[in-house]
C-alpha cells in the first residue's frame, strides 16, 4: 500500500512537472485544471519542485477577474546532461540543458584507439564533460556506433571500436554518479530528431545517418522500436550490390560499401586521378581527398563531383525504397554527411526509391534533411536520460 | 457519469469474458481472484453472460476443503463468424466459431469478374455463409489484396480486381446486419498467425504471404503495424530485379515479377519447353503447367524443378532480408504456395538472407511455414471481428 501510495506521487509528480514543461508559464490552478489534481495536491508538488530548484515563481500572470495568479515555470539550467556521441572517430560531448539547449561542446579524438584505449578516451570524455558543467548533472546519456542492448548497457558489438560485449554502462558508472544510459547512435539520432527536431509531430519517424557508418533509428507511435535484438534499422548492412565490395562485416555489397564516407572518398579519389584536371582534383592539390574538398568541388559545379552525389543518392533511394515497403512511414529524416549536398542528393534518392516501391507509397513520402545537425546524436541521448528519469518531455 | 459506469460495466465484462476465455473451465472465486473484482461483480457479470449464452456451467470443480465449486466455461458455437479471403481468383469463406474452429468452407469463383461484379460476387459469399452459419452471427470478418484503410473499410485500391476507393465495409453492410470489418489480406494472415499459428507467443512476428500477390504483415508488440497509410509490409513491390519485367505497378522488375504465382509457373512453363523430355515438362502433357504439376515434378525429384523452388527462394531471401535488416524481427512465416517446397524453398531463402544482412542478424533469425496454410487469412479476418466486439483473445 506504501509503494502504491509512492508510485501514485510519483506519477502525480511526473504529471505537473510534464505540465509545466509544456507551457512558458503556467499559474497552480492552470496546472489543477489540466491534470485533474487537487489544488492542495498541485500546491504540495510545486512547493517541492520548488526546493528541488526545478521550477520556480516567475511574477503574476494575467488577472482573470480576481488577484492575478502567481505564475510557474521551468528552470532549464537546473539540472544539466552529459551527452556523448560516439559514432566519429572524433568523440564529440555537450553539456545540455533541460530545454535541449546546448551549454558546452567537446571533442577528443581516438586518435587510432581501439578496444580498452577507446573506452578509456571514453571516460576522459564524460570526465571533460563533468568539468565544463555549471549545474548538478541528472546523468549520462551515450549513443555509440554498433549492436547496444540499451537496457542493460552492454555495446555487443562495434566492430571499428573494437568492442565485443563491452559493459559501457557500468564502466562508467564505476568512475561518475548517477544514472547512465547506453543506446546505438542512429536510435539516439531518431530520439533527438522527435523530441527536438523538425519532424516531431510525427508518430513514426525514420532517421537514416550517413557517416563513417550508416544506419537508421525508427519511432514507431512516438517510441523508439528496437527490434528483437535492438538492432532495428541496422540498414547499413543491407545488400545494394550484387558481388559487391568486401564489408568489415563478412558480407559483400553493403550499402556502408557504397555510401559510407569512406566508400564516397575513395571513388572520389579514383575519379581526380581519372581526371587530374578536375574541379574535384584541384581541390586537393593532387593529395588525398576529403569530404570539405568533395563539398567545395560540388558547390562550384563540377560534373564529376555532380555525378558522385547522385549515385550516392541512388544508393540511399535503394534503402529508403524498403524502408516505405516495409514500414508504409511517411517522413523519413537524412542525417550526416548528405546535409552538404542537399538537394541534389535528396532528389536523386527519391527517384531511385520511386522505381524500387509501389508509386502510391513513394509519392505520400516525405524525405528531409536533419535540422539538428552534427548534434542529433547527443540530444537524443539527453532526450532518453530526460524520459527516464524526469518523464519528461 | 453514467457514461463512465458504462464503460466499467463493458471493461469488467471484457476482463471475465477473457479470463473465461483463457480457461478451459474455471469457478467463479477463481475469477474474482484473477480479475480483482469483487464476487458480486463477478456473479452478475457471469449471470449476464450466461443469459446471452456466451457461456455455461459446466458441473462441479476439485472441492478445496468446502463444497465443490461450479465450473463456468465458454460456450465456443454461441456465435459465429463469418470469415472472407479474398486474396485468390477462387473467393474463399468460412465459418468460425469463438475458438477459432472452422464450422463450414465455401468457394466461389470470380470466373474473371472485376470491378463491381466481384463486389456483387463478394456479398453472394457473405450470403452463402450467412445460409450455413448455425448460430447467431458476431460480425463480419473480410481480408482483401490491395491497399486498405481498415478503420473506414476501404479498399483504395486493389489492382487485379478492379476495385478503386471501393466503400466495401459500408456495401457488405447494406446487405447483412451486424457488424463488417475490412482489412489487408497480408495483415490478416499476420493477425491470423499471432492469434492461432505456431509463433502465437512471439511478441513481434512477420508473416509473407505468397501466392498470386505477394504481400506481409507485421505485428509488433503483439499489435498489427498499419503504418503511416495502411500499407505497412507491401513488399510485393519492392524492387528485387534491376531492369526485371514490367509489373502492374508500373515500375519494373518487383518481387511480385519473379516469385508471384504467375511469375514462377511461367518460368517453369518455359523450361518445361525447353526440356521436352524432363520430368516436369511431362507432369502437364505438354499443355498448360499448373503449380500441381510442379510440385509434383518437384516431389519426383526432377532437377528443373528444384532448381526453380531453389530459385524462388533466394528471392524470398532477399525480401526476408530487408525485413530483417529493418525490423530486426526474429520470427517469421511464410505462408502459400511456399509451404508445398519446405526446406529446400526456405533454406535457399535464409542462405540468400544471409548474404544480405548483418551476419549477426540473420542467424537469430527463426524462419518458418504457417501451419495454418489456407485458413491464414479467414481465422485472422475472425480474430479481428473477435477482437473488436468482445475484446478476444
Amino acid at each position: 500500500m506504501k509503494a502504491t501510495r509512492q508510485h501514485i506521487k510519483e506519477h502525480n509528480t511526473t504529471l505537473v512537472l510534464q505540465t509545466i514543461y509544456q507551457n512558458t508559464d503556467i499559474s497552480r490552478a492552470e496546472i489543477a485544471r489540466y491534470t485533474g489534481l487537487t489544488r492542495t495536491t498541485v500546491s504540495d508538488i510545486v512547493a517541492s519542485l520548488i526546493d528541488d530548484g526545478l521550477v520556480v515563481e516567475v511574477g503574476q500572470g494575467e488577472p482573470s477577474g480576481g488577484k492575478p495568479p502567481i505564475q510557474i515555470s521551468l528552470v532549464p539550467d537546473a539540472r544539466q546532461i552529459l551527452c556523448l556521441d560516439l559514432s566519429s572517430d572524433n568523440l564529440f560531448g555537450t553539456v545540455v540543458n533541460l530545454r535541449g539547449q546546448i551549454l558546452h561542446r567537446q571533442y577528443l579524438p581516438l586518435d587510432g584507439r581501439i578496444g580498452q584505449a577507446a573506452m578509456e578516451q571514453v571516460c576522459r570524455l564524460v570526465d571533460l564533460l563533468a568539468g565544463a558543467a555549471t549545474a548538478s548533472s541528472l546523468g549520462i546519456g551515450i549513443g555509440t556506433p554498433g549492436l547496444v542492448d540499451s537496457t542493460r548497457g552492454i555495446v555487443h558489438q562495434a566492430v571499428n571500436r573494437g568492442w565485443v560485449d563491452l559493459p559501457m554502462r557500468d564502466l562508467v558508472a564505476q568512475h561518475f554518479s548517477g544514472p547512465v544510459y547506453v543506446t546505438n547512435d542512429s536510435q539516439a539520432a531518431a530520439l533527438g530528431e522527435h523530441t527536438y527536431g523538425s519532424q516531431r509531430q510525427a508518430s513514426n519517424l525514420v532517421v537514416i545517418k550517413v557517416g563513417e557508418g550508416i544506419g537508421s533509428g525508427i519511432v514507431l507511435d512516438g517510441q523508439l522500436f528496437p527490434g528483437d535484438g535492438f538492432s532495428a534499422g541496422e540498414i547499413g548492412h543491407l545488400m545494394v550490390e550484387y558481388d559487391g565490395l568486401p564489408c568489415t562485416c563478412g558480407n559483400y555489397g553493403c550499402l556502408e560499401t557504397v555510401l559510407g564516407k569512406r566508400a564516397l572518398l575513395a571513388k572520389a579519389q579514383a575519379k581526380a586521378r581519372q581526371h587530374p584536371n578536375s574541379l574535384l582534383a584541384q581541390q586537393s592539390g593532387g593529395g588525398q581527398l576529403s569530404m570539405e574538398h568533395l563539398h567545395q568541388a560540388y558547390l562550384l559545379g563540377d560534373p564529376l563531383a555532380n555525378e558522385l552525389i547522385v549515385q550516392a543518392g541512388a544508393y540511399l533511394g535503394a534503402a529508403i525504397a524498403n524502408l516505405i515497403g516495409i514500414l508504409n512511414v511517411r517522413n523519413i529524416v537524412i542525417s550526416g554527411y548528405p546535409e552538404k549536398f542537399g538537394d541534389t542528393l535528396l532528389q536523386a534518392a527519391m527517384a531511385e526509391a520511386r522505381k524500387r516501391v509501389l508509386p502510391a507509397m513513394a509519392v505520400e513520402t516525405h524525405l528531409s534533411l536533419s535540422t539538428l545537425g552534427e548534434v542529433d546524436v547527443v540530444l537524443g541521448a539527453s532526450a532518453l536520460v530526460l524520459r527516464e528519469e524526469l518523464g519528461l518531455p
